[in-house]
């Protein structure tokens, strides 16, 4: 449900998690959800085998740009009613009757969100787990070469580059392990009908929330419409990985500052300028401490999505629409520049070598 | 250089600011900045009069698209180097040399940013007046109309709707007359060169600064390359405008709740719930409140930005590209809502006087 | 490290969690540090018995006033230098030399800030399940109490009130839960020596570190001098469960209007006016709202946090000293109101009934 | 509102505003505000002479401790109601009839509000224009001295030390303009009555108004119980202050690194170390960099307090009460450490020259 730049969907963005949070895939997770509840609802007899059929079949078939949907959008306030609509026109009467049945637009919505999430998710953890055994590489090499720490801005005592790694590299490795706690109740449905009650399934409401669950590969919940925690302890986690590689950005500005020169961030060539033909900028390492940024300013929005009122309410709604896949994005964009720099940063022993002389000799001096 | 969701361009954006800061408005006034220097430089004899003329006629003619820019960018962390490239592609030697003469990327992204405020600022001052209008409109209409005043959350004392009515326009047309005051400021050039000094020019770099700044239509004025008060002052603008807006909603929802029900968001029939056929979801006003809490949320990014270290600073500057033109988004969807309600708002002033009537016989009574 | 308006000390702030956060228990805290490090030193033959004995002795006896630490923490941008002063006059030359031994006043610091937050959580975890018991007691009692759900600001279907006490406990036992994980590990020592390397201490360094651990009854940990995940994981739940009771408060708002008039806040009467002897403003309500506002806004500036430069660096870490005292206090308060209105509400389930009806009523003529 | 920790208030506080936002001030400005409305309604028959003598005697010597308020705060969400009653003690029968004639609580809490930002503006102004003096000093003497820019964190070409003073100047020198404009908008009083309408004054409300607020030094205004515009405009204001410095803070960092070597912070000695006594911390310019990011964070809580709803709403007025005190505060303590920076940096001019020839080798090798 968003787009990036294009001119800086490489730099501030990330074209494969761009996808992920599409229109383009929004609109299929709805479709998703829509087959999903009929199959699991014909399972239980509550819907016949056949038009269960019927809207597997057309629901896949069915072809939705997201054009279609920005004047319902507007009316509804949401997209799905437009969605359903158009799937409609191609259903029998009886697919009609049946297509979203008993379910309520937040349902559909909310597990779209989720399943999107829950991509996101795979394409994270995967750059997160190579980034981390790339560090895991550069700590190996440079675990015990000497530099000089800096506390406060000022020069400290000799320490080893290792040392900086390890800041870098170890709250990633946390980050992994509260993934895998995460992970198991984050990927869950949302199904709860008219006002969250299921009340319209009667005493097959559980059964369904099961079968349903099982069949998107989501873990059974009770309804949760106005409970959105577990969206925010996400998004944290979110703005914690840029956090940290936004660390690591401003530690590589400082030891790439040109009286310093410990490490070059592109040992190919980094950011050129327009008038300075000497320039090797750092563009990935300023990208990174400002995805950081932005990452920590929408966890405030998402914080807020808290306090949903009644038992809907898209004051509260919007803000998560609006920050969930840019932050995911952000995330994205900032795990590609730190693998980068991880992988292509050429580090000046020597300079770190030579820094820790000159303290040493100025120091003693004193 | 942003792109809004699609499925959402209507509800949470507004397609004519979208295109004011859209990729290839962006684009367009990076060459508008080059062509306007070209002139200016040859006005003062700085480059040739046939030079600036072929670098005119052949920028003016130039086709690039945003995507011939992505790569570019992650390489440079900004665009605008590679716009010159492509540029110089189609230019003469001496064009290619005269091109961009003596400026820096900073000084044609600035500009553009500027240049695209100001499209901004039109479009907006315009929705803006409209909406002040018929707030007008409104309050002849309703400003002796009885109903309850409530703090608190509780019923208070029986004013009139025109008081309502005066809370929502009146801090708009103080803003109208802030932004009068803000234009003075806002519309200005930015043209440092490498590092802020103009040295490259001479002494004729006044002039220079005043003739180009002619041509764009907007104010001369020194560089204020790492000095981004104006731009704060801006969005905080745009940030108050939702904020009154968010109000506005705030109290339509209120007044529109099914036991209240003093008014209908849209007389017409409004929001549309897939399993309720008896709602009319007052979605214009849900989105004001959220729209609100977007743009003060960015606000803080904004005011972030400020801590532009040294002479240029992307940790700070990313900020600003990627905050602007979203408040400027939000802020056209906000103004658009607000005239729709103020538009096509129902007012039930007989339950109004209902309100009133049974909250005098109750308290009567106590 | 920080104190509250006196004036709102009860209605924004608690007593309780104010001490634990208080100038005077940080001043302690630092104290305990250099104890217990004492201790452990001397456990391991670093230092003498004796030293060790006389500085716990004479450090707990000393008499520090936070007014005592202002112009050294003006001069150092930290107090525990001035601390470490003022102690050492009452020791002896030998203990001078080995206070603070091999440590560097982070160490002090962030220790002394794990253990103000542990007791923090300490007060926090008993009142939250107090809450959850009381929340408990309420859905057993209103959990089939007929009632109309709202969605987007609209009479939507009946539902009970125990859906709406469910969305409260719910999320709350959930972050019970996360508390628990989260313990595991939150309540850890920092000690790195001046530069995160405990090189000072050679090979006794692990020893050292989790004797020194025992002594304050937290966990061992290599430093983290730089890596500041733990706190924004802790301050996001703290965020988190604001949140919770922002959304509760948020709802008793939209039933204790005086239209709907289903739950009145406190019954033994709530907050008065100054002019209109009818109100019972429900000011406990808004105080939930607006502290979910305040520790959402918060978050933000603590994973600002987490871009924690170099070795040591102020610009962060002065981030988190602000924000994680107001966090405390802020969820105290809230949990505080919650109780409150879980406690006192009066809920009038006869026009819960009424409104129900009304709304079938309604909707059966349509 | 507000109390600082003690420990930081000369760190990251200031005692000069710290007492000028103190509870005990606010007390005061309340107090104030009962006296100048009954001198202003005895001025126009409103209220007996000899009653509005009384009130001025009486009201004068009552002594109220912040202590006095804390549960009739919890009680009513606001402290007026708890003043008054304590005021009423002292005062006649008519006294007690006339006290507070006709104002509601937020009228006495707005105005006491907006004499205290006024009290905060004096003292602010004030150390503004001896900043800028300072600076203007500054820049006399080294705006000829050559030192190397830096663009995204390199080396760019050699400038003078007086462009990068200007770039702290040029924007204070803008907001103390800009400040010459808002005062003509911000001291205004605040008297609506119940619900804003006045009605309780009848014909003589607009007199009354313009009398109340000559007493009191404010300008006369239409109430603004909802209209929350003015103190965003404030606020923001001083976010662009501490941000302004902050991007000071951060440049003296860069030019105070050991290996840069251009600037001492504090050529006195400026923050020490627990352990290295080689340190000399710039610990004012970190506290630039944090204090502007706290007011960037409050900025966005301001903004949200503009949906006020309805007439009355403390959900928003909450996050006022908590924001601008702080916000006050943390421009006082930013203010002052600029100003000890520009009085007692110690300028290497030396090392300034001697990073340019280096550049200038350098870049010529290549």
């Amino acid at each position: 449900m968003n787009y990036q730049s294009v001119i800086f969907s490489k730099y501030l963005g990330d074209e494969q998690l761009q996808q992920v949070v599409s229109d383009e895939a929004f609109i299929k997770k709805i479709l998703l959800f829509e087959i999903a509840l009929a199959k699991a609802q014909s399972g239980l007899g509550m819907i016949s085998k056949k038009v269960a059929e019927e809207i597997n079949l057309k629901v896949k078939k069915v072809i939705i740009s997201p054009k279609d949907l920005d004047d319902g959008t507007l009316q509804n306030g949401i997209p799905v009613i437009t969605i359903l609509a158009i799937v409609k026109e191609k259903l029998s009467a009886e697919g009609k009757k049946y297509l979203h049945f008993g379910a309520t637009s937040q349902d559909a919505l909310d597990t779209a969100q989720v399943l999107m999430i829950k991509d996101a998710v795979t394409v994270i953890e995967k750059k997160l787990a190579t980034l981390i055994t790339t560090f895991l590489k550069l700590l190996k090499r440079y675990d015990e070469t000497p530099c000089m720490a800096h506390t406060r801005g000022q020069q400290a005592i000799p320490i080893t580059f290792g040392v900086k790694i390890n800041a870098w590299l170890q709250p990633l490795q946390r980050q992994m392990q509260r993934l895998t706690e995460m992970k198991q109740h984050l990927f869950i449905i949302q199904l709860g009908g008219a006002a969250g009650t299921l009340s319209f399934y009667g005493d097959k409401a559980k059964k369904l929330t099961d079968i349903f669950a099982k069949e998107l590969q989501l873990q059974s919940t009770p309804q949760w419409h106005t409970q959105r925690d577990h969206f925010c302890e996400f998004t944290n986690w979110l703005a914690i990985l840029t956090g940290i590689l936004g660390k690591m950005g401003a530690d590589i500005l400082v030891m790439s500052q040109t009286e310093i020169n410990e490490v070059i961030e592109n040992g190919e060539g980094g950011g050129k300028s327009s008038t300075m033909p000497h320039k090797n900028n750092p563009v990935l390492s300023e990208a990174l401490v400002a995805l950081s940024k932005l990452n920590a300013t929408l966890q405030s929005q998402m914080l807020q999505s808290l306090v949903h009122v009644n038992e809907r309410d898209a004051t509260a709604w919007i803000l998560e629409w609006n920050a969930i896949p840019q932050m995911i994005i952000n995330t994205g964009a900032s795990l590609n520049h730190a693998l980068t720099i991880a992988t292509k940063m050429k580090v000046n022993t020597q300079n770190m070598k030579k820094n820790v002389e000159s303290f040493l000799k100025n120091t003693d001096q004193k």
